[in-house]
């Protein structure tokens, strides 16, 4: 089964960012491995905060339930939460020589990270620096020798909360109408963050109606993505 | 058979920067219309106005038996010559409107033309926006009412002479090894510019050195594009 | 009474880009011209192409009566059709003078056109170039010697169809709230084109939230413009 | 009270680059927190240094007893010297949290900081950074529940030595025409650098005869400034 | 003797923009042409046309008076008024010829003119569009075969009235200290613009610091210039 | 003698990058300065680590072997290995003021190293980094008082592997084909990257057919570079 990997730097953004490609991927069979770096338990979380007595723990539980309903939903085949912590998050080695091993467990043939700039998010931009890097020492033939090195898979940006802000453009446009059902319902699991449900179903139905006028298909819901190497094609059309 | 269209400024630039691409798909049955505005009769014969006597209608007759013979190795379906003149080109009303008859004509599933700036070329780029302004008069429901509207087929933007100073950077790199015997065949036609033979097959080693690098796969020769608009897929794999 | 000037390249983009700054300003009572400088009735007419026996003629009919309906809906003071043609449209030499001459008959406070580039639409990069060139002549002393020159007006660039394609970034972004009804009323007046009502609905609430979380403000419907000039200030808070 | 926050990397560069803005807001009431990172007791301390024994002790009051003199002729309402180090300067954890109680306990209406880039100075880019990061980590629900969060205060980022080589571009032009003297009269206090009292007493002329091209207005003096976030408006005359 | 040439849009531009450097290689023996392609008549006459009575015809004659008297005090070696309307400047087809003619005739060394792009002036990058366009014709070997085709003179873009807004970067600093005097000489000739002449004194003072800065040389007077084309070098010392 | 820094984070970085300028340079008599911060002895050494029973050791002392013998060729007054480690590499502060001191004791006239970006080195882009902030660090005068404080060298960053991957522009391109047979001995003293020796004969070539079109001079072979700091210069021709 072919095999794809996204890094999301809190436990939400899989589902808001890529979880159409995830749902699409699954949907034809392929394993998606999502990698919740932090819950998002200190940035993302003010409604849970806002409920008396609340606390760190309680906030990491209610996210990571949230978060795999949502992998339920989306068919995703393995999803693991490395608790860094968040705000700052902690990238440390340890961390490091993980995700380099997952690339070389896995052997994704894409990878799905956060854009390169965010002005209102500090870890996303380190998030993507993160994977970048562990994804080059994982091709690296002195990295561990006799493992099977990484070859050159693609990685694709999935879209911040305010594109234009964070220099972020689309480059690739993905058809998620197939799946669109299974993408609102992880969205809806996420309940504490309901303010941003019709933000992102409104976010997907601007991609698919782009992807429309960019295509002559008739695409309703979509997902933008900016890739970072060059595709490589053996044909045009 | 699915057809495309190239958009050439000068009689040599199809077989330089696109002969791969025309190559290959004229092999699978596609029909590759070719366009040369301009024999390239003043800025890029050099070595033909060297020789004695030489005319402007003697120059233009050897570039137009050039590109023939080239377009013959590269399976071109149809190459037309427009005359537009050179140094500087007159991309006047009938030629646009003879290029908006053609996309609707041909309906071509993907366009190649020139980068958008080139400081060494100041007809370049002005032919990638005559090429671009008819594609979208082409699309208007408003013009000629009746005929069958052109859809949205890709643009693609060929490698420049001296592609960083133009600003110009590959995001699509096309594998042409299956057919760069053809292509260096064409190259050769182009007697009167010699000096580019080598230049042009040491763009193609290194472009297919990097799609090598970015896919894991056995390439060695290459043709490099930019892409304007962005790619609508239905799957990331 | 302060007053603002619009330019418009077809005779809906002030309605989807601008509506809620033109009743905005219109409700406080300032003047405000829009300039349809094109009935857009080649390009941006599909669907009254579609009815049998149309022409020319009745498609910019239909399109002022439309566009003079949603103007009415927003409060402008003066909407002018210069009916210079569409696909390509005519900046010509009487038009540019045309426009110098309202810069100066009206002295906008701002000014809003479209923004500098636009894959999708040729039309538009040439408005705002134009826009541009005639507002610079108003400011010279030297054009009709003994007319009060123009000042320097602030020029906002409206949203394009498709921003990060366009490279447009907002850097202003207005709260519309207030006035969202008055746009969304002019944008139903917009019947050939019924498929971008709800487009552009979630423009305005995309940019509403946008501007919600950049100021801590209780907004819901949004427009963004890209500045040309450095705003000049008194104060930062 | 409304108040300002200006994280500054050296104990002189809220002087030079943002001097105008703080007296300015002084003179209206607001309070206006300086905290000065490093004296700048390594990189930009050269003319002391060529005094004979001297030591890193003398050379850092020397630089605090300018600044205080500096802030004094500006009204600035509070100035703190955290002593980090210079070249490099160390922004650690316990610098990071104090900032970020910083940005709680004042609750800024707007921030002021140094340029994204410097290719003369590593620590400014740095500081930037640091800064920004505090600032969203200050956002945050989960830090210190209970605590009032931080609302979303608007960034500046002011002129940097040399600005068209740090990619710095001013899109707001503050008239500092007002306090002017004041800003003279702390420049004049940096006893170590009179090298550049004449520097940026020109950048002040040129900003300000920017400003009033910009505007129509008379100003004299003016001060620059580039903006992170969209500025969020309820007009935009 | 060797040459250069200046394409400056209006009769002061090539002093405020370029006078140090046409002082500098006129004073060691070089054949400066500056050709003012407009007398700036309309657009940058403001004092001029406060006086009473006056008309075009008087304007361009004081202009010409002021640019020929700057031009002795620079060492020009040839300078002439093309007179071809201003704001907008009519770049046509025969003055296009002319200036390929010039470059055949003088074979300059190196080429100064205007930034890419000025938001404050319309017809400063079209002139720079115009020269380049008039330079790569003047290299066509095609173009009135037999003359001796131009070689390939590096192009250097002078310092608009508001760099950063123009997107202007100066990858080359000029020291002009030892002709100071002259340039400050000519600008005073430019009688009509009196209120420029600090203005740009302050430009030559702020790049001669920066030059210093990046070269450890003493340097008080500097031109800012940035390379159209990369420089070939045999020493990078 | 005149003295340059070239900051290569692996073993082949120099040979393949910069080659050349250290050739020529050593040839005029400069002493080159060679600082090879890793052997790259895991990411840059894939055909050693398929040697049967291959040990870190070995790999390390065969690149230190190859790069002396390359540095031999060209002439290199002074290679140093710091074996800082590889993928990742260590920039830790000793090595940090290791590179600060070599700064003041050599006083270079220029530095070479990395380019700012490289998508598929994450070393690459560090080692800029850290050469600019040691540089900057030994400009500062409050750093170990009383020794000569570094001057203004220019940086020239080399070219990447992809050049346009990495936003890598050349501004500079120089002249090595009076070099180019010890270029090519010592590129083949790299024994365990075969692959690459023909790759940056074509690099050279195509640079080579650059500067000769952007000079009018006959040049065969060349490298190019990107400058970081404007260039200071008394003469533009």
């Amino acid at each position: 089964m072919p095999t794809a990997l996204v890094v999301s730097a809190h436990s939400a953004d899989f589902v808001w960012r890529a979880g159409g490609a995830i749902a699409l991927h699954a949907a034809k069979g392929w394993e998606v491995t999502v990698v919740c770096l932090s819950y998002g338990e200190r940035g993302e979380s003010a409604k849970l905060w806002r409920q008396p007595g609340m606390t760190l723990d309680r906030v990491k539980a209610a996210r990571e339930e949230e978060a795999k309903a949502a992998a339920r939903h989306l068919g995703v085949h393995d999803i693991q939460f490395w608790d860094l912590g968040d705000y700052p998050i902690n990238l440390n080695e340890a961390a490091f020589y993980r995700l380099v091993d997952l690339y070389r467990a896995i052997h994704p043939k894409f990878v799905l990270t956060h854009s390169k700039a965010d002005i209102y998010n500090h870890d996303h931009p380190a998030v993507t620096d993160f994977a970048q890097h562990a994804r080059i020492t994982a091709q690296a033939h002195g990295h561990n020798p006799g493992q099977k090195v990484l070859g050159a898979p693609p990685v694709f940006l999935f879209e911040p909360h305010q594109p234009e802000q964070c220099d972020w453009k689309p480059d690739v446009l993905l058809d998620i109408s197939p799946v669109w059902e299974k993408k609102r319902a992880a969205i809806e699991c996420m309940a504490g963050q309901e303010h941003l449900w019709e933000y992102y179903t409104r976010v997907a139905l601007q991609r698919g109606a782009q992807a429309a006028r960019n295509s002559d298909k008739s695409i309703k819901h979509g997902e933008g993505y900016q890739s970072v190497f060059p595709h490589v094609v053996e044909t045009l059309g």
